[in-house]
């Protein structure tokens, strides 16, 4: 008999509690793509272990080693934290996947509230990080947390593993996995990841996430930034060369010039048209939230075509230019654009490092330029993919009808967890990823949040899911 | 009879309280572009006053109003300091220009040393509005101050016009002069501008600089940055919109590609181009000091041709974009490039702004972007150009002779003095540039400075100056 009424009750009457650690969480600014945040890194991490101690987990720190930057200096990568509850052999055993670092975020940047305290705002919880993923790892933690409160055991073994560097790339995390495969991960049925969002106000299940390749394009020319007066008209400009260069990337019908990128990518079969097609899903919903009046597509199935299972080109900006306000007539001498190709299933990154780099290297050569390019890639993540029949994603739409008394929708993430893809091969046992974040949560955007109603509902939906997977039956 | 050995005595007997006066002004960062800068920038003017009325000038301080920004904001524009040494009807009287406010500079940037600290290495004074313009200003100070303290007479009375918004357009500056124009400059024969820079290790007279439009070029798409990942494929992201217009802009080759700007351009003539094969200018010293195997032109006339009279566009940068180190995958939502086209003779910036904005409006109207364009001018600055024969350059030609035992070279100046071409449109005077920085002093540049013998001698080359323009014929 599973005791749903009573685990419910309690999760809601610690309501205010369950906010308030969020809070503690979202203050910490765990972010990882900045060195000088690396001490806040590590706090975050403490933090995160001794909240697992608290609540009877046998927690260990691993250390995943350094990571090196290109002048050739180190830094101590923050620890992995696992976690384990309960080893009962008759059981299945669940590992959950989370990360408690975040974006960069800066109150000018366009925050309405400051990004790294957590405002409620009519029931929506604002702050970096809210959704993306310190609520729904906290979720997870107070899903266990409730069962040990009422003394109700665990239906499942539960694991935990809560990274630091997802951000830029879970640095270390793949050896670390390649590690314990079969040490910690010996034991372990089944991963749960919900680092992503719901597709509309519909709970969903996620079978699939793209990759990420991202690229550092540097050109460099004079020794220092010059007048833009006294040598402007006698110098070629790096600028000059790096726009003319990411010009070549992406048509303005959103087509990607680099050859043998849209090449390597799967077909849309009839099947997967019939299965878009039928996804619950508002463009006018999705256009108001963005404000934007037109889409790249303008019809449901290509826009979520090109959203899940086609690659993209997204130029993110320039380091080494002029980016403040007003005016400054410099011409920067050395620029390095940064720009990412997401992507899909059939698309290797190590040849998308090779074609880009090849491509951007010849098309810079046609510009005759004394500049130097130098093309890096520096984050390369697969795409995962799986199977949206598995036992798993039938336990997940029990937990949603019994939570949320409705069906989820079975979609794909556009984003990148690349540690899916990692599971997958090294573990090679089933995923699912169990999204808890509303449609319009902003992760890595100004004004992020996580609603109440889904932290609060996300807690009692991983609260059924455990109960619905310890029914799966054993092969 | 001209006590020359006198004056450059104590010049030389006085050369640490100068420079330590220098290191007070360097302090203030008085960085008009900045509004969070603007106190210092008051400051910096007080100072000026104050410096002027010590040594014995009638000193006013005038208000010229305020500043406006695109969102309605006001913020007071820092009041333009004149001074009057001497009235005397039967001598020449010269109206020496110059500005203390200085271009942004950080530490990170990539200053050897910290900016607003003069920092003396093997006789260079490095710091940021050292050599551009505070050195130049305060060498005619020193200059009165010198005549005074010798109680020497000034052989021609001297007048002093400081501003503090030059780096960014000398803003309420052209009304001034307007308003001022029968009163102030009512008997003013001259004006020295000393803001520029030699040419060579040879010290320099300039009869022509460059005017400057500044643009800005908005693509606003989305109403907030997205998560490249989860939006990526579905929008047409404002980034390549920006960067595909601005790829219009310039051939790798240096060519402007925007209609009609080229073509109002005056052909090199003749005499020109001997004046120009005459110049003493080192092509491989020039490459060395920026670092460059390789530049615009292999010639020294097309070099300096496209230096000094010929426009040039460059971008300098992106506002909204990324633009930190490490990596973030972020779909910009609102971007604005910075670019300027240096202005020269027959070119005019009402036209050019038209010239700009129609071709970027028609560029961006074959994309069928969604997002939306905004381009707008922000500086309109117009060239000047004297004539280098006239009896003013004779004196330089002359007091060059004295102080340094040579000829000076006469040039052109790539940058913009806006200014030059008000006092020659509305006080209708002639105009001499008499720069005394070195010509690897790095203005706007990481590492500005202004050698100690720059500084020194640049001062007694001013006092020299002052006798051999009270020998000018009256007419
Ligand atoms: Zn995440
Ligand atoms: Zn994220
Ligand atoms: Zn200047
Ligand atoms: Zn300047």
């Amino acid at each position: 008999s599973f005791e749903f009424e009573e685990l419910t009750q309690y999760v809601k009457s610690h309501e205010d509690e369950f906010i308030e650690t969020l809070r503690k969480w979202v203050a910490v600014e765990s972010d990882s793509s900045d060195v000088a945040k690396r001490p806040d890194l590590h706090r975050m991490m403490d933090m995160t272990a001794e909240k697992l101690r608290l609540i009877g987990g046998t927690v260990q720190m691993i250390d995943v080693g350094t990571q090196a930057f290109p002048n050739g200096s180190t830094i101590a990568l923050p620890k992995v934290v696992t976690a384990q509850f309960g080893s009962d052999p008759s059981k299945h055993t669940v590992c959950v996947y989370g990360h408690v670092d975040v974006q960069p975020a800066k109150k000018e940047d366009g925050w309405a509230t400051e990004p790294y305290e957590l405002t409620d705002i009519d029931g929506n919880l604002y702050g970096r990080g809210a959704s993306d993923n310190k609520a729904p790892v906290l979720a997870w933690i107070h899903t266990v947390e409730v069962y040990k409160a009422l003394n109700i055991s665990l239906p499942v073994n539960v694991k935990f593993i809560i990274e630091g560097m997802e951000e830029t790339g879970s640095n270390g995390l793949d050896d670390m996995i390649e590690a314990q495969k079969d040490k910690f991960f010996s034991d372990v049925d089944y991963i749960i990841i919900s680092d992503c969002v719901w597709l509309s106000k519909r709970p969903a299940l996620t079978y699939g996430t793209r990759g990420n390749c991202y690229f550092f394009a540097q050109v460099e020319g004079p020794k220092k930034d010059l007048h833009s007066g006294v040598y402007g008209g006698t110098v070629i400009e790096p600028m000059t060369d790096l726009i003319g260069i990411l010009d070549k990337l992406i048509s303005p019908s959103g087509e990607i010039l680099i050859p043998g990128i849209r090449e390597a990518v799967a077909h849309l079969s009839d099947e997967e048209w019939k299965m878009y097609q039928d996804i619950e899903f508002d463009m006018e919903s999705y256009k108001k939230d963005i404000g934007m009046d037109k889409l790249m597509y303008s019809n449901k199935v290509d826009l979520l075509a090109h959203r899940w299972r086609h690659p993209t080109v997204s130029i993110h900006g320039i380091e080494g230019a002029f980016s403040s306000t007003g005016t400054k007539t410099v011409i920067p001498a050395k620029v390095i654009a940064k720009f990412s190709i997401r992507q899909v299933p059939k698309m290797d990154p190590a040849t998308v490092e090779k074609q880009v780099t090849e491509y951007l290297r010849s098309v810079f050569a046609k510009r005759k330029s004394p500049n130097k390019l130098n093309v890096s890639m520096v984050i390369g993540a697969k795409p995962w993919l799986a199977d949206p029949t598995h036992p798993l994603f039938e336990a997940g739409k029990a937990a949603v009808k019994r939570v949320f008394d409705t069906e989820p929708d079975l979609i794909r993430e556009g984003g990148t967890i690349p540690i899916a893809r990692t599971f997958q091969d090294v573990i090679g046992k089933s995923i699912i990823m169990l999204p808890i974040g509303g449609f319009d949560d902003g992760l890595h955007s100004q004004n992020e949040k996580i609603s109440r109603y889904n932290y609060i509902e996300g807690t009692k939906l991983f609260i059924a899911y455990l109960n619905e997977v310890s029914q799966i039956k054993k092969y």
